[in-house]
C-alpha cells in the first residue's frame, strides 16, 4: 500500500499511481531484456516485433533458458490469458498480437487461460454466468487476432476444471497461507476460493507437459502485474519435477484519462473491442492528452507525449513505423502538432482498425469450437 | 486441544481421549435424536435399524424437516463419503450399511464422494495415485454392501472435479480463511488445497439439485466428526438458494486396541475388508478387552462390556438381534462369558462375514462402472 502520493501500487488485481519500472524490476525480481537478448531473438525472428524495439515488453525471467532450449531442438509453449471480467479492450490486445508474433516467429503452441472463477470470486457483483458470457466474448477477440486454430488452446478454468483441479492439487500442497499472504496480500478475510486461486493460474504452466507426457518449457508473455504468480509457480515446479515457466513482461497501457491504466470497470478510460468508430472517436476526442491548455500555447511550449495517451496508442498499436512514430513524437514535442489533429487522425485509424477487427470477430463465431479445449 | 489427558479431541483429521457425546452435540451444536423422531422414522421404515435403536446413530440436524419433506412427498437425497487413504475397515462398513437401509426404506438416491484430493493434500507421504488405487478398492467395498446401482451415484473428486469445482467455487465465495481456521484449526502453515477444500467436500449437498435443476434436501450419514463441514455448509446454503443439508451422526467406532477409534492408519486396530479370515482371527485374538486379568478373577467379579471392543463389534455389526446381545452382554457382566470364548466366537462370524463381502468385492469389479458417476 502506498504510504504518500508518490508510491505506486501494481498487484494482478490493481495498478494505481506513477509507475516506476526500474523499482518495479527490482521488487519482483526480473531482469530487463537487454540488447544483447534482443539480438538472439532476432536470430530466430528475423525482425523485432516493434513492442520489443520499444521496450514495451521490457522485462522478463529465464528468457535466455528458453532460447538455449529451443536452440537445442526442445520447442516451448505459450501460456498467457484473461480475466474475462467485461469486453476486452484495446489494451489487451497487445499482449495477445505480440504472443501471435511469438507463435508464428517460434512455430510454438499457445494454451490460453479465461479464469472466470478468479474474476468471479474477486468481484462481489460478477457471478458465473457473467464472466462465461464474458469469456466467450473475448474468446472472440483471441481468435479475431489470427492465433493457428491447430495450435491455439483456449480453455475456460470453471469448464476445464477436470485437467485443471487434478494438477492444481498437486501444486497447492506446497503453498501454505503464509506464502499466499505474503506474495498476494491475501489476509484473514479474502476468500477461501481466492486463496486456493494461484494453484488455478499455475496449473498451465504445467499440464501440456502431463498431457504430452513429457517435460516442455512454458514462456508466459503478460504483463507484468501478473508476476507475482509466476514467481509462486516458479518456487514449487521442480518439487513437481517440472520447468520452471519463463516469462517476458509488458508494461502497463495508460488509460485515455489521466494516470492509470486502461481499465474494463472503467468505460472511458479505454476503447473495447466492440465500441462503434463513432463511440471510439467520442472518447479519443474527450481524452486528456500531453498537450498545452491553449493551442497558443502549445505551438509555443510543445507537447510531452510520453505522458500522452494518444502518443501510447501509436507506440503499442497503431503505427509500427519506427520513423513516423519518431515524426509524431518530434512534432508533439516541438509544438507543430495540435492535440485535436493528432486525435482526429488516431480516430481514423482506430475506426478502420474496428471495422476490421469486428469482422474477424463475427467469422471467428464459425470457428471457436475449434480453438476450445475441453477435457 | 486438550489440556490435560482428560480431555478429548475430535476434528475430521483426529479422534483422540475418551468421548463425551453429550458434551459433543453441545459443542456441535447438534441434537440428540429423541424417541418421538425414532417413532416417526418408524412410521417410513416400518423398523427400525438396530443402529438406530442402539443410538449409534445418535444425533442429527434437521431430521425433522427432512421427514416434513418427505411426508409432504420431496425426497430427499442421501450424501456420504470416504477418504480413501488406505483399505476399508469394518467400522468404514458401519454407516454405509445404516445408509442402505436408508436408501432401501425411502427409496432414495446416493451420492457417494471419495476424497481423494483431501487425503492427499492432509498426508505427506501420499501422492495422488495411491489415493486413486484406494478410491477403486474402497468403491468396491460400497458396492459390495449392495446398494442399487440405478440409485447411486460414487464419484472421485479429482475425476469429477469439472461439476465439482464450479459449485465448490460458488461456495467458497462465501466462505473465509477466518471462517475455516476457527471451524478447521487451519493456520498460516495449512496448504492452500486443504483451505479450499471444505467447499469440495461441500459441492455434494448441492451439485445434485443444480443437474436436476430443482432443490432436492440433502440427508448426510456420517460419524460425527465431520459435522463441522456441514456446519459451514448450512451457513453457506441459503446464500446460493439451495436448502441447508440435514445430518445423522453416529459415534465412532472402537479400535481393537486400548482407547481410540479405529484407524487405517494402524492396521492392528483394524480389521479390513481384504484381510483373510485368519489374519481376523489374529488381530481380535490378539485384541483388548473389558475383560479381568484372569478367567478366575473374570468369573468372580465379571468384565466390562462398556469398554470391550469384542462387545463393541457385536453391538454394531455382527448381533442385530437385541435379545442375543443383551445376552452377550449379561454374561460377560456376570462372569460367565470368558473373553477367549467371545473373541473365538466373534472371528467365526468375522471370518464368514469377510469371506460372503470378499465374494460380493470381486464381483463388484465387473460393475463398478455402473455406479461410477463422470462429467
Amino acid at each position: 500500500m502506498p504510504k504518500d502520493e508518490q508510491e505506486f501500487v501494481v498487484t494482478p488485481w490493481e495498478v494505481r499511481g506513477e509507475i516506476d519500472y526500474e523499482k518495479l524490476i527490482r521488487d519482483f525480481g526480473t531482469s530487463l531484456i537487454t540488447d544483447e537478448l534482443l539480438e538472439r531473438i532476432k536470430k530466430y525472428t528475423g525482425e523485432l516485433h516493434p513492442l520489443l524495439k520499444r521496450k514495451i515488453f521490457f522485462s522478463h525471467r529465464d528468457l535466455g533458458w528458453i532460447l538455449d532450449r529451443y536452440e537445442e531442438g526442445e520447442k516451448f509453449f505459450l501460456y498467457t490469458g484473461r480475466g474475462p471480467s467485461g469486453h476486452t479492450h484495446l489494451g489487451h490486445l497487445v499482449p495477445w498480437i505480440f504472443t501471435k508474433y511469438l507463435q508464428d516467429k517460434f512455430d510454438v503452441e499457445l494454451y490460453f487461460q479465461m479464469t472466470d472463477d478468479e474474476k468471479f470470486l474477486h468481484d462481489p457483483k460478477l457471478n458465473l454466468d457473467d464472466t462465461a458470457a464474458y469469456a466467450y466474448e473475448n474468446a472472440l477477440d483471441v481468435i479475431a487476432c489470427g492465433f493457428d486454430p491447430k495450435k491455439t488452446f483456449i480453455f475456460i478454468d470453471t469448464e476445464y476444471a477436470k485437467t485443471l483441479y487434478k494438477i492444481a492439487t498437486q501444486f497447492a500442497k506446497h503453498v501454505t497461507f503464509s506464502t499466499v499472504k505474503a506474495a498476494f496480500g491475501f489476509d484473514v478475510s479474502t476468500n477461501i476460493g481466492l486463496i486456493f486461486f494461484p494453484s488455478i493460474q499455475a496449473a498451465p504452466c504445467f499440464f501440456p507437459s502431463v498431457l504430452k507426457g513429457k517435460n516442455i518449457p512454458c514462456l508466459i508473455p503478460a504483463a507484468i502485474d501478473q508476476s507475482v504468480y509466476w514467481r509462486v509457480a516458479r518456487d514449487v515446479a521442480p518439487k513437481l519435477n517440472f520447468y520452471k515457466p519463463a516469462e517476458i513482461h509488458s508494461k502497463f497501457f495508460p488509460s485515455l484519462m489521466k494516470g492509470g491504466k486502461m481499465s474494463a470497470s472503467e468505460p472511458e478510460s479505454a476503447i473495447f473491442t466492440v465500441d462503434s468508430p463513432e463511440l471510439a472517436e467520442r472518447k479519443i476526442m474527450n481524452a486528456f492528452t500531453g498537450g498545452q491548455a491553449t493551442i497558443k500555447e502549445q505551438m509555443e511550449k510543445g507537447g510531452n507525449p510520453d505522458i500522452c495517451p494518444i502518443y501510447h496508442y501509436y507506440k503499442i498499436l497503431f503505427e509500427w513505423d519506427e520513423k513516423k512514430l519518431a515524426e509524431i513524437y518530434e512534432s508533439c514535442k516541438g509544438g507543430c502538432l495540435i492535440c485535436g489533429d493528432d486525435k482526429q487522425k488516431l480516430a481514423e485509424r482506430v475506426g478502420s482498425f474496428l471495422i476490421e477487427h469486428q469482422k474477424k470477430r463475427d467469422r471467428a463465431k464459425d470457428v471457436i469450437e475449434d480453438f476450445i479445449l475441453r477435457d
